[in-house]
């Protein structure tokens, strides 16, 4: 009943399923893929817009605090000078010389290579290289200075590990690089700027110069004027969009955890400058885990990781991030932040508006401050996938006990909400109920209709793609009582009940 | 009961209306704007969201025979060589030398001036030009030829006008430009490239160059034989797709009619070749045009128009464009075009790869046909907008007549479903009771609740905003039967409906 101990094991599985069964797509495959880009196919598309549409649901339809927002990906390039991010959207990037491979110098990593008591260099690696892979390596350097016969320190080797961001020069140039023969060919790191640059309109000079917007949360400032304006919003209100965003990563990697072209559901929940932030923060905290939780994440498998104060932005108050247990690690999956009136205040100065409201209930005029839940859709479904999938044993049809995968999505944002089955292919009055049952419940849910094979081997389909409910047409529904086979994917329990029976339970698991 | 005549005035109240109303923003307003690109605030995205779920339920979830995908905005390079987009996707582009103004050239056109019976000039002016700024711009050029006294041919220049496209350098050279002071500024036409252009990787050469989608349909014959190969399709089939798509439109206008980022809902629908196309492209054309009346438009308000065979593209079979009156003119809504083959025998070329699919039917393998219905969802919610904005009198609470805007949109793609009133705002028995109500319908739809001014200003609100629905809590309510007021936003009609009736009505009204 559990998925693979190996976590490497575990992504390939995911990334497998997800190619076959029609999930995610390596996207531009048929011209050799496009590093950085996938696409959603149609059980992917179906589980994305299900996140989606339970996010919004829930953040914005069903609270009265929200407001909901759809800017443009392209907006005015001034926004981004009043963001910061063209002076400082950057990741440290360091060249090798020799193989012309890039890196981020913040998931590059050194350790000393140490013969006989003396430190003669060291090795570089990625993050996330086994510790046979580094002593080969430092086998090579040891091999090219001819010391063959040296003791080599594998203990130091395999725990004194610093990030190439802290390399002084001296010890870049005495440093093998990943792909390298050479030591001394990595670059000193130089800031490579994430957004992706274009020109919008006629012209082709730096004044048409636009970004692709890295994140949403600027869209939702330079509009916070408009909805305060055109809205009845009161003091503490939130804005929130969905949409996508762009960051130029130097290596995008662990499937569509980390890509190039990616969604975001965000919120800038604004309150006042006096207001009891940290009780408000904690209060956001709480509600991101629930609604984790209620899409299928179990509890246990979300923690929160403070930000150190002295890692934070200058205005940032605090930060704390929720992590998930990803295949490739405990990786972040929600950031909360609490910055302050730093973005308000930024484009008040750059646009000359004023972004000061007017509170009611104290009678004051003031620049509120903000909290910031941000979420990655592609992230959410990343940790859904890797939460529902299971490799379990069930009987079959004969009673046999076989292997299967299963995808246990909550009811809520699995792709098909139930698939309906005519127990036997060649018999009309069994193809024609379930046909006129399956017409029904289609105007109202994504179902799937399946007459094709044995019955169980329907099922198998079915739970590999985490259909929660199987619904079976057979002789005792056409000659009995009309009552139909539920059966439950996860217990695959079967049990027989009316169809007004049948929509009040699908209503309640899917739509409650 | 009728829109305004004037259709400018009507383009100006609908603009008026989506701002004032948190609808539509221009896109960096703080910023002074940004030309082609607009922000949909909270009720817009709303009304987008509806657009574009129902456009899904209704195209991919409640047929057998469709397929969803969700591919990424940039991809390969290789897909636009092969889809000839960057070849040859380009508008004909005019520059005016003096005003250093750019031009469309086919949205530019000129008129003779003709002084005295002698063709002396030209002037040049875009579509929608008024017939007495024409007679004004030949003037000028009459006075700075110095002959005031000449009788100028007012007949000639209101009716003799021809694309700019098709001036020759002769008469380019004695062309009034439209904000110009000499004759002869313009440029002849050169092809400006429409993509939106960008740089994918750490390296910053040629190798890099990249592109914004210009469309969505590319993403999906790009993933045509990943659907054929992991999903269960049988010709014919198709691959439906909602998502961004940019174009550097050298003349945005009419408002988000043609904005530089935009969203489209494409399906491509694979035939077999020797399927009876023309048959299957009039089913199609009737599908797309009762889409549109469900969702609100008037079945005449919508026309067909069929591009003449000499104007198609060697590949193309046919082309039917749905036309919708909009306030700026009869202009094209949905796109229906029967593409052959081209598209996938383009990329079986360029990739190398098969996209030939085997038919069980037929036991024959092939390239399948394809039918393309086009939508913009932009376009869509414009046409919405416009079929919705009515004004017109009703009793107000004295029982004396007044004006309202009324914004009559189908309750199935209205932004807020219902509004819930108590009576009074003062009268805890009846705010009790209406927020309960209230917070049960929010689990379901996204509702308003407003308890501020007089019942008549509140239904005031919700008219302009196109709430189907207001229920009115008051005191029979609460002291005698339980039932509620339900008012229709249309006809003003009021009746008294128990909670059951009412959720009941609403199921149907809005989920139906």
């Amino acid at each position: 009943m559990t998925a693979p101990a190996s976590n490497d094991a575990l992504m390939e599985d995911i990334v497998g399923l997800c190619k076959r069964r029609g999930f995610i797509f390596a996207s531009s495959e048929i011209y050799g893929g496009y590093n950085g880009f996938y696409d959603y196919g149609p059980l992917g598309v179906e589980l994305r817009n299900n996140i989606k549409q339970a996010w919004w649901r829930d953040m914005v339809q069903r609270r009265d605090d929200i407001e909901g927002l759809d800017s443009t990906i392209i907006m005015h390039p001034n926004i981004w000078k009043a963001s910061g991010h063209i002076d400082s959207f950057s990741d440290p990037l360091v060249d090798c010389k020799e193989s012309k491979r890039r890196y981020r110098a913040d998931q590059l990593f050194f350790a000393p290579v140490i013969l006989d008591g003396e430190n003669v260099g060291y090795v570089a690696f990625v993050e996330g290289t086994d510790g046979a892979s580094i002593i080969k390596r430092a086998k090579k350097l040891r091999d090219n200075l001819d010391k063959k016969q040296s003791k080599l320190d594998e203990a130091a080797l395999s725990s004194d590990h610093t990030e190439f961001t802290e390399a002084t020069d001296a010890q870049r140039e005495l440093t093998l690089a990943p792909d390298a023969n050479k030591v001394g060919t990595l670059t000193a790191p130089r800031a490579f700027k994430l957004m992706f640059e274009t020109k919008v309109g006629p012209l082709a000079d730096d004044s048409a110069v636009a970004y692709l917007r890295p994140e949403t949360a600027q869209g939702i400032f330079a509009n916070y004027k408009n909805i305060v304006d055109t809205g009845r919003v009161k003091i503490p209100f939130g804005i929130a969009q969905i949409g996508k965003a762009f960051r130029n990563e130097i290596t995008p990697r662990n499937f569509i955890f980390r890509s190039r072209e990616f969604e975001q559901m965000e919120i800038e929940y604004f309150i006042a400058p006096d207001a009891d932030w940290k009780a408000l923060h904690r209060e956001w905290i709480d509600t991101c885990t629930d609604w984790l939780v209620s899409i299928g994440l179990s509890r246990e498998g979300i923690t929160e990781d403070i930000h150190p104060e002295d890692k934070l932005s200058f205005y940032s108050q605090a930060t704390t991030d929720l992590m998930y247990q990803f295949p490739h690690g405990e990786q972040e999956l929600w950031g909360i932040a609490c910055r302050s009136d730093y973005d308000l205040q930024q484009h008040q100065k750059h646009s000359g508006k004023s972004m000061e409201i007017f509170d009611e209930s104290s009678k004051t005029k003031y620049v509120p401050h903000v909290i910031e839940p941000s979420l990655g859709v592609d992230r959410t479904l990343l940790a859904v996938l890797t939460a529902a999938y299971t490799e379990d044993e069930v009987p079959n049809d004969k009673g046999k006990v076989e292997k299967r995968t299963v995808m246990k999505f909550s009811p809520k944002i699995a792709p098909v909400k139930a698939a309906v089955f005519p127990l036997l292919k060649n018999k009309p009055e069994l193809v024609e109920v379930a046909e006129k049952l399956y017409k029904k419940l289609q105007r109202r849910w994504n179902v799937f209709y399946d007459a094709s094979g044995a019955i169980g081997r329907r099922y198998r389909r079915q739970d590999e793609i985490g259909t929660p409910f199987g619904i079976t047409i057979d002789f005792d529904t056409i000659e009995k009582d009309g009552t139909v086979t539920l059966r439950d994917r996860d217990t695959c329990e079967q049990r027989r009940v009316t169809e007004a029976e049948l929509f009040e339970f699908l209503e309640e698991q899917i739509d409650g």
